[in-house]
Order: structure tokens, then sequence, then C-alpha cells
């Protein structure tokens, strides 16, 4: 029997800006449904939560979102739930130009950038475009509205999910449907991005990035003001 | 040994856009490779433009592009080739809402429009950049830059090509490389897209295409303009 209790589901939440998210919508006294790789994070960031809300209920969800059949086993575990929110957060990127980027590593981000956002996106409208006060986020970044030099595939993957993303919102709209879908665009902010998609084990972005970033506890404050 | 000729090589080179590409490439004397799944569609093409010019060489690989080892296949096996132009117009579109999409539809398209594209201009990059004279050229689509309703998946991908080769473009001139990509973005073609984004046996554009469409006679005389 599905529970009365209301969801969000993050998938990323292991850290940088999914982890946050799930601790600002948590302060808002959302049910968390929080999802990644890496268990151990996982459950650190629920013992947070628990110690500031224990009433909260907070499930964890070990999965690898760039495996497609992954992303759908992910989603079908969810029946019994009720959902509310549900973000795509997870996604990683990468800097080398097209001549010299490592294809396997290009591969992976596409299916997890592209593809698993798609495929949960998808599912989640079709299951609840008609419930009142339900929404999805999905992650792009100023790179999914600006060509970024050296991160073309990445920004091109983020121009795909603003478009879609977009383009949904718009069709949850005329369509008169219960849902929203929003689209994230940050800035660069200090978290483990920086680190994957340069493949080193220490990235400094007040010294390295160019960009304007922002820092991750600004971003925490910044997301309780999206709903 | 690598023979001495260039040659263009057109992917969904079967029917429609790509079909009238490779005849444009032989009237300006071009030696070509076609790509695409059906042989049969690939030997009409190379009867018709042997028939008109003897002198060309026309090389067929039937190939399912959608799948990624055959991308990378597909590549691998024109290692003896010198090639000259390549380009990327094997896609397909598909019409649906979001909420309604089927997947497994949605999935294929975004291997062969989104991570096949990827892999093959990052290989075609790879080892031809700095030969002069040689060209990459992506298919997007009018889709590639406006969001159409009902078309919304369809046309993220349309966006990523965009993105991505736009960005491409900018690395080879800002790298001072031989090489020059190029986007082509055409409006609604009267080719076999209709019948396959609509997933039906008929389509008359002049009856249900809502956007501006262009006749494929135009179409090939407008390509010959691209170099």
């Amino acid at each position: 029997m599905r529970s009365t209790k209301k969801y969000t589901v993050i998938t990323g939440a292991s850290s940088g800006i999914g982890y946050e998210t799930a601790k600002a919508f948590a302060e808002r006294g959302k049910n968390l449904i929080v999802a990644a790789r890496r268990k151990s994070k996982l459950e650190r960031l629920k013992h947070e939560i628990l110690e500031r809300h224990p009433t909260l209920d907070v499930v964890i969800r070990t999965v690898d979102l760039s495996a497609l059949e992954g992303a759908y086993q992910f989603y079908s575990g969810l029946k019994d739930f009720q959902l509310e929110t549900w973000v795509n957060n997870a996604g990683f990127g990468n800097y080398d130009s097209v001549a010299h980027q490592a294809l396997e590593k290009i591969d992976t981000m596409l299916r997890l950038n592209i593809e698993a956002i798609t495929i949960l996106s998808s599912l989640f409208v079709r299951d609840y475009k008609d419930v009142s006060g339900t929404q999805l986020i999905n992650l792009s970044s100023c790179g999914g509205y600006t060509i970024v030099p050296t991160a073309v595939t990445y920004c091109a993957t983020k121009f795909y999910v603003s478009t879609f993303t977009e383009g949904l919102a718009w069709e949850l709209i005329e369509s008169g449907a219960g849902m929203r879908a929003k689209v994230l665009a940050p800035a660069a902010a200090q978290t483990e991005f920086g680190k994957k998609a340069n493949n080193v084990e220490q990235y400094d972005y007040d010294i390295i990035e160019h960009y304007t970033h922002i820092d991750i506890n600004f971003w925490r404050d910044e997301i309780c003001k999206i709903k």
C-alpha cells in the first residue's frame, strides 16, 4: 500500500548541490529519497538531517544512473512512495577540447546528463503530471545557456537539459497539468564538480576557476527559495 | 596503404537530406563513403551517382549508428581512406509529448542524434583537425534553435548538436586548426523524417506540417553552396 507521506527525490545527493538541496528541502519539512552511488555519503547526509529533523523520513537508494537499466529500476523501485518533487541533480562535467576528450568518460557523461534525466523526467511526468503541487526540477548550468571554452561537450549536455525542461514546462502549462517543471542553472559552485571535470584530486575554485562561482552555503540559502 | 584519393563521408545517406547531399557532393567531383542501415537504398544511390559520374569512387557501408559499438567500428573501418569532409546526417525525430513519448524510441534517438554524432565528430577531429581543407558538417535543425511544441525531446537533441558543433567550430578556429566545423539547420524538408517521427506510413507535408518546409530539390541546390 502506498504511504500517505509525500517525498522529495534528489539524485546525486551524496555531495555538492544535491547534498545541500536535500538539507534545504528537509528544512522545509519534506521527507526525502536521496540517491547516489556512494552509500556512506548518503548515510552521513541522513544522519545530519535526522539530527535536526528527527520526525522526517529519509530513504536511501544507492544507484548508478549512468547505466540506463539502473535508472529504470530506480524509478520502478519507488512505486510505493507518493512523490511530490523530483530533483534530477546527478551529473558531471568535463574540461577538455573535443579533439582530446576521453570518449569513455564522455559516453558516461552523455548517459548520465542526458539519457537518465530524460528517462526519469518522462516517467515522473507520466505518473504525476495531473497531481497538483508536484514539480520536476532539472539541474542545468550557466553552461546550459552559454558555451564555455574547453567545456563544449558538457555545455551541449546542459543546453539539452535547458531545452528539454523549458519545453516540458511549457507543455505542462499548455495541457493544464498540475505539475510544474523548472530549470536550475547555477554558475560554478564550490563542489566536487571541479575535481571530477578536471580528473584531479584537488581543485581550488578561488585560484583556478575563471568564471563566477558561488559558495555552496550561499547555494543552500538560495535553493530554499525555489518553492 | 592509404589511398591518395580524398573522400566525403555521409551518414544516413539512404534517403532524404543524406541522399541528396551525397548527390550534391558527387556533382562537385567528390568521392564518397555513404553509410546507412539499408544496403539496397545505398546501392541505388551509388548506381544513380555512377551513371552521371562514372570516374568517382562510391563506397558503401551498412551500419546502425544507434549502437555505439557500430559507430566506433564504422570509424575504425575507414582508416585506409583519406577523408576530407564528414557529414553527420543520420538522425530522426519524434512528435509526442514528454508524458506520452515511447521511451525505447527516445533511447534510440538519443544514441543516434547525440552519442553517435559526438563519437564520430570527436574521432574525426582528433585525426584530421590539422589537415587544411577538411570539414565536419553536423545536421541540426531549425528545432536546434527554437523549441517546437510536441517535439521537445527531439529539439533538445538538436540544441545539443548546435551547441556542440558551434563550440567545436570556435575551438578549431582558436587553436589554429586546418579543419572547420559547420552546423546545418534546415527547416522541415519533405523526406522520410515525417513518417518516422510520427510512426506512420504516409505523411503529407503539404497538409500536415505546420512549419515552413522545403522541397528536397531545393535542398540539393542549396547544399551545393556549402563549401
